[in-house]
């Protein structure tokens, strides 16, 4: 079986970085024409899978946008994770979940267990209540060839007091609590021939240094990049941005490609997935 | 309309403090002799909600358990708030939530709107991503007579590393990342007459003075204290745990209680709560 991130390199190298992010906020359900229900969710997500198929090589549904629709939400995700599946695209499980370890074990068979209904090929995640807190949820992604992305430096403004907070105890004392991840994951994937299976969040709107992250922590680690389009970031940008470690990363595009509607979103993918190659000489 | 901070302080003056913690783990549903699916699911939590009403005031389940069945987990989930609502229970969905505001409102809506399928009375947030990335949920808890209770100081080992990491900018410079989010979340209930709809929480295994929190930075903040029971803290020390503030304080019991068993279940809860109460001089 191949792992997460041997999967994950495979795709980056022939479909380039691209990742859609499914969210079905309200307003796009609006202006697709859609109904702010579980039908109206159903249709959005579904074309937005189809659009990405052949297209690009990741897409990312942002559970937020479902779980607004309470079990009806969770029954379109299941259909979307195994839409998804059967046209080869990768699917990240957008969740964050985050618990005590007993707790977060759930998470983690929930959506990294194979033949799960809510099977996903990774999960988001959070180290809020410590890196050593997602021991289970990381061996079963490394037993069931799944993956994981913790959140380190996020791409909204409101988070750096948080993430740039020193640690002053352990392992990573000195260190900012973004980079204490960073390293934590690196040394999960320090066996990889090329990526592991854990990644990390990094924002593409954030400055690494001001973090303390250097490049040479994520030589072997996927990077999940949200912040391109709305939020601030260039595709174009992308390796000015994650210099050595460019090919690492996963950069996702959200609602800057879901506002070109149910007629436009290929062709708006496929301009995107270009911009984007092409910075990365792919 | 009554706030959620107006309610709980009701609950916890004329019930106490206990809560029980809704826990479907696999482990305890093989235990009660059920079978690990979404009606061995079904059938445990009702009974906990059963057992818990006209006992105590307020139930907790925790989502992790609920997801681990899918679509099918959710469909029970909406089914477990119901019937606690019409049993007078005030029911906190804990889920742990957290992301970049746009997201997290998503998750607002699906928790604490008034009619939503998954409607409880508060939920568990992550500030993983910041306390500004929550002010969407903050605003709809006020609106709606919800509550939100911010991880803070969580009872696992592991996650002292981070909570503890010092903030280096803003406005909670020099504290630690828990106490930050404690004096930010006071300030946002200091127009209380006694508690405020925005809690924190706060492990009972956990000493408070580790993490440079004072306990008159809790005034008006309702406390949501995990880690009685298995995780190790007693709720006979309750008072010395939290002090002036002991009568803001949840207090969650989960394994310890639901491995009583269907039958056993109602009387180890009357035992547990008229320990607390006891301990608290209610």
């Amino acid at each position: 079986m191949a792992s997460f991130g041997e999967r994950l390199a495979g795709v980056l190298d022939s479909r380039g970085p691209l990742c859609l992010g499914i969210d079905p906020h309200a307003f796009l359900l609006a202006e697709w024409g859609l109904s702010d229900d579980a039908a109206g969710l159903r249709e959005l997500s579904l074309r937005a899978v189809d659009a990405a198929a052949g297209v690009i090589g990741v897409v990312k549904p942002q559970i937020a946008f479902f779980e607004r629709h309470g079990a009806a939400g969770y029954s379109v995700l299941e259909e979307v994770f195994a839409a998804a599946r059967a046209a080869g695209l990768l699917a990240i499980a957008d969740v964050k979940r985050g618990d005590v370890g007993s707790t977060v074990a759930a998470y983690g068979e929930a959506w990294l267990t194979t033949g799960s209904p809510l099977e996903a090929d990774a999960m988001t995640i959070v180290a809020y209540q410590g890196l050593g807190s997602l021991s289970d949820p990381i061996e079963r992604a490394v037993a069931y060839g799944k993956g994981l992305f913790v959140l380190a430096a996020t791409s909204n403004p409101e988070a750096a007091a948080t993430q740039t907070a020193e640690v002053t105890t352990g392992e990573f004392a000195g260190r900012s609590v973004a980079a204490g991840i960073v390293s934590g994951v690196e040394h999960l994937n320090a066996n990889a021939a090329r990526l592991g299976s854990v990644g990390v969040v990094l924002g593409a709107t954030v400055r690494l240094a001001d973090y303390g992250i250097a490049g040479a922590e994520l030589t072997r680690t996927p990077i999940l990049a949200p912040g391109f389009g709305e939020q601030g970031a260039n595709l174009r940008d992308l390796p000015a941005l994650f210099g050595a470690v460019r090919n690492n990363v996963v950069a996702n595009v959200g609602r800057s490609v879901l506002r070109a509607g149910a007629s436009g979103i290929r062709d708006e993918l496929i301009l995107r997935s270009h911009e984007v190659r092409q910075a990365v000489s792919l």
